[in-house]
């Protein structure tokens, strides 16, 4: 099983490592508090931003306007391994618009800093009470991932199946500006009330 | 109950069109040929592009490419009408963008061609099959629509909730940006066997 640097531990990284750890992935989580990635979870390997990373697939769940500064410290550090972006980056003053460039996304962006990683887009259209359940309205919840790397794509499916949940091809790194549109959408209607935020799109087979 | 026109007799026109009989509303249904338009059901009363539309609320369903047209023809006969667009303006030479500006939509610049219509979004995000059956995976289908007159949503829900689907508010029609990112990525999803075109994304509440 692949190992997994969760870096964050808000609901989203919280969520994420203890799928992982579900999965039987050796976990790594770093955050600025310690205490805070040690409090995740017993099993974990608990670690500050700035360690070095140990997971084959490094999952950022970090709010957008913390992406830049963690990829350029870990230019280096990141080549090679997988790298998550689970980002909405959302205009939270308006929240009637995305912060990227029209027709971006935030993974394109992070890809761009990132040039030796091999980054994907995942996480970002699955509330995060959603993947700590595994399950929405009694199915699996299901977790789109897009990139342009399929051996990369593959080994995060293989985590996020291992715990029970759909991992579900979403196509190429391009694709990320219509999981960020989603992700977005899923948020308007939640704070709307047309969904809940423990429930969401659900995609059939 | 209100009234409708649809305009055009594909696999969408024809369902939206049955939809509204089963919602009770008198239906009017105009193609190039009006063979077409009889054909759908023998309780609409067909006509030809060009015709008068009768309908408070008008269905375009047509192709992104034929909507400008349309749009500049009915110019006055759709002013005070609810105008309901519902294409996804794929590039289909590519499968891998839309047509439309970066950020913009295909019913923002409809919108934009008939100031003096009620424009909305709406039918896009559901295949013609869940249309009409109505459901997907046992669960009513949900028509997603998104406008700036509330009366308009209003009226066009009443429309799809008498045919026992539901619609949900997405909002301003600024979220036809994003609605039509979800109707392509769920092209996408079914072209790639991920989902199927008698299926698709079910929003849970």
């Amino acid at each position: 099983m692949t190992s997994v640097t969760v870096i964050g531990a808000g609901n989203i990284g919280a969520a994420v490592a203890r799928l992982a750890l579900t999965a039987g992935a050796d976990v790594q989580v770093l955050t600025r508090d310690p205490a805070k990635a040690a409090a995740v979870d017993p099993r974990v390997t608990p670690g500050t931003v700035g360690d070095a990373v140990t997971g084959d697939v490094v999952v950022l769940a970090l709010p957008y306007p913390a992406l830049a500064e963690v990829a350029d410290r870990y230019a280096d550090g990141f080549a090679g391994r997988v790298v998550v972006d689970v980002s909405n980056p959302v205009d939270f003053a308006t929240f009637d618009a995305l912060v990227v460039p029209a027709g971006s996304s935030a993974t394109a962006e992070l890809a761009e800093r990132l040039p030796q990683a091999r980054v994907l887009k995942a996480f970002n259209t699955t509330f995060a009470a959603t993947l700590a359940t595994g399950t929405i309205a009694g199915r699996p919840t299901t977790v789109l991932v897009a990139g342009d790397d399929a051996d990369a794509k593959a080994a995060l499916a293989g985590v996020v199946e291992g715990a029970g949940l759909r991992a579900v091809d979403a196509g190429s790194l391009r694709r990320a500006h219509e999981l960020e549109a989603l992700g977005f959408l899923q948020m308007t209607l939640a704070a709307g009330g047309k969904t809940s935020w423990t429930s969401g799109f659900v995609l059939e087979r």
